[in-house]
């Protein structure tokens, strides 16, 4: 029996003989008695296990080993010491599956240095636990959110032939022997290539989810994306998840509306459905997670224009080490000043259009654009989105003008001919929410298996 | 409002002012009145607007466009004419977004090859609101499955570079220059490439499953992956989408259970989720196709060995193509043989060892491993799993006789170190189930934006 299972049917297992398979965490033991700290991993609430004389095989229970795969039958009690509520009195153990002594996950405390360099062990070391198992029920969260409202989930592509974002930023992906190209007259000859084209990985769904929301109106993506930043920080990851909602006959203030509502959804589903995963984080990872998340979910986002936040960063009494500026992004220390200021999420709308992408919605005034991002406290930006441009004559006159080229993306370009209206979208970076989640300061620590610049293990 | 949210609240609007958004499907009408077949592609239903001289703009409303975007406000009604319940009697229309002449999606048959040449328009066409709904409403399924069955969601990596699959199935990913590589004496100098090593594409995320799964007993992966085949048939694409359960504690028999289960559980899923786009399919792809599926639901898969299922035919009063083979795979006739004989789902388990993966586990016959694949009526291979060697001697022995490099996949071998029990995985390849729910039998129709080779459109 696994442990979910068993701590679901607790009250009825009372009493009763049960049978557990899992590793053994810890084993403590005193002359005629000994504790192991049990778990299969399936909740976080571990099981401890009591064995004593009439245990069988006393002596070898005692020398059962951190990290050892066991098979426990016992009764199931009510435990006399505190702390657990039920223990299981150990019948016998059988062991599935011992542990050699150079097990580098021996329990102390371990440095998340090393924990990355054990990147296929981690996953059994409490805090990982927590971390991955409020990922998976994040992720839940965000299916049922967007499903019960009505969305289709599209699986847009990751392989593509359009590298309408810069080619820069995706990675190239061919079946050729790199060590023995085909050449022509212009280089390498991709149509020798699988695809007959240069192709490249996707660093986004959006364009073909826009294609997706074009024929049924409310649609999210939730796939790997990739980037190619060689940038080593705390918030950099060259492969990671994100969630694209597009949605059709939907403007920027609904948009932020639905991101604020999915954002709560979301958070509120984790707190209850990964509730002791959150209390150890709370309890280890940072302290008041629970409260500042809960605060979120209880408070009402505010919505202002970059203007309205750069006159708010102007007025400040405060020296800035990147001067606010109208025609420029809105630095970490800005960020943090606004949700300061309105002590909670912050949406900022309206940019310059000069620093935003080239299928944004410009505004009437010709200077900035329908795009939003949502800062939250201690997190910065979460989501950023935008009403994307459905006018078919000012998209190719800007697109000109960014030099984007209009025959890689004709397609694109065409949904403004065939009965395209107002629609918008936002991109929700998925280790973000999940650092968000849990507390966890790196990125690297909330990927099962990290992407960085020349890291790439397992 | 949206379609979904009508149709949710049907009863409560009638006779009451709505407004809608969405798209002219069809436009009839006659003298004094005309017929809008309208919807937002949130519901396979579609609405009926009825328009006469007391709408406003009678004349303009006459000449709105299959494709066109608009707002319909009206008083929704009980339908006066057969078929529909309700409908809207227009008060008025506004136009948001015109369709050009051109506009490729005309209301009339097209030829599935002329679809696939306009995908990014393809989802508009009934057919198509079917399948993708289905497909998202599956995918929902599959991680309800899970989710409430204690498993862990695990996103495991895309790029690798452990190329233990034989790197010529893999895609290769860089992001050096292609016409201009850095080289040295081996060849590529891969130390200036983002990860310093050649790195590719995976073709399953099995192995980080496993190392999962040996840290929460029950886990499940979900995603994209990717195979650089040069086959052009109706069930290869060079990107699809995949799920890989791996459980601890888990031995084949066990194992079986689990699929015939999770299966059903999705097939029901659907049948209730996306009835009627199940009842479109049954009209228009596949007639019969609800009670092939439910019959599926109903059934109790049968379980048979490698060996058994060659006896049956052998035994068998037919003239094969392929003669059957103690030592060899099972051909399309046979599964179909199979399946008929059985009247349903056959699990066909402990195939020969030579013709299996490395890291299934063998069998005391050391003639045989532990694998299972799931053959079903109509549709042949839809699953295939195994369990998995957990004795280390034993596995080491196997990769040596084949040829896999301990050393590229060391922690995974090391798994069985530390720890290691029984445990099995499945694979389930989701446009096969999606063809299998749907009846449509190229996988090219079940996929937005289908990967072939020579074809990487949009």
């Amino acid at each position: 029996m696994y442990l979910d299972e068993l701590w679901k049917k607790e009250s009825e297992l009372i009493n009763k003989e049960v049978s557990v398979h899992g590793w053994v965490k810890t084993n403590r033991n005193q002359k005629d008695f000994g504790f192991i700290d049990f778990s299969d991993g399936t909740s976080i609430k571990h099981l401890q296990l009591v064995y004593d004389k009439d245990s069988k095989d006393f002596d070898g229970l005692t020398h059962l080993k951190s990290g050892a795969a066991i098979e426990a039958v016992g009764t199931l009690i009510k435990s006399v010491g505190s702390g657990q509520d039920v223990e299981l009195k150990v019948k016998s153990i059988t062991l599935l599956g011992d542990v050699l002594d150079d097990y580098p996950l021996q329990p102390k405390r371990h440095s998340p240095e090393f924990l990355r360099s054990i990147a296929y062990l981690r996953p059994r070391a409490n805090m990982f636990q927590a971390v991955f198992r409020i990922r998976s029920v994040a992720a839940m969260g965000i299916h049922e959110y967007f499903q019960s409202h009505g969305y289709v989930y599209a699986h847009t592509p990751l392989l593509t032939t359009a590298d309408c974002e810069g080619s820069d930023q995706m990675f190239k992906v061919t079946t050729l022997d790199m060590n023995n190209l085909p050449r022509n007259d212009e280089g390498v000859d991709y149509s020798k290539d699988l695809f007959g084209k240069p192709t490249f990985i996707t660093g986004s769904g959006q364009l073909q989810g826009e294609a997706f929301a074009s024929a049924f109106s409310k649609i999210y993506t939730f796939g790997p994306t990739f980037r190619t930043e060689n940038s080593n920080t705390k918030t950099h990851a060259n492969e990671f998840w994100m969630i694209e909602p597009e949605i059709q006959f939907c403007d920027l203030n609904e948009l932020m509306n639905i991101e604020e509502e999915m954002l709560k959804y979301v958070v509120n589903y984790v707190l209850s459905h990964a509730s002791l995963e959150i209390d150890f984080c709370d309890k280890y990872i940072e302290k008041g997670l629970r409260e500042r998340l809960q605060k979120l979910v209880d408070s009402k986002f505010v919505k202002i224009t970059h203007k309205e936040a750069i006159d708010l960063l102007l007025k400040a009494d405060k020296k800035w080490e990147f001067e606010p500026s109208y025609q420029e992004d809105i630095a970490k220390e800005h960020e943090r000043y606004i949700t300061d200021y309105y002590h909670g999420p912050v949406f900022v709308y309206d940019w310059p259009k000069d620093i935003k992408a080239w299928y944004m919605r410009v505004n009437d005034d010709n200077k900035t654009v329908a795009a939003v991002d949502l800062i939250v406290p201690g997190s910065g930006e979460l989501m950023g989105g935008s009403q994307r441009e459905e006018r078919l004559d000012v998209l190719t006159a800007r697109m000109k003008e960014m030099g984007i080229d209009e025959e890689t993306v004709y397609w694109y370009v065409n949904l403004r001919r065939y009965g395209g209206a107002v629609h918008s979208g936002y991109g929700l970076g998925f280790e973000r929410l999940i650092m968000y989640l849990t507390g966890v300061d790196n990125i690297r620590d909330v990927i099962a298996f990290p992407r960085t610049p020349g890291v790439c293990d397992y």
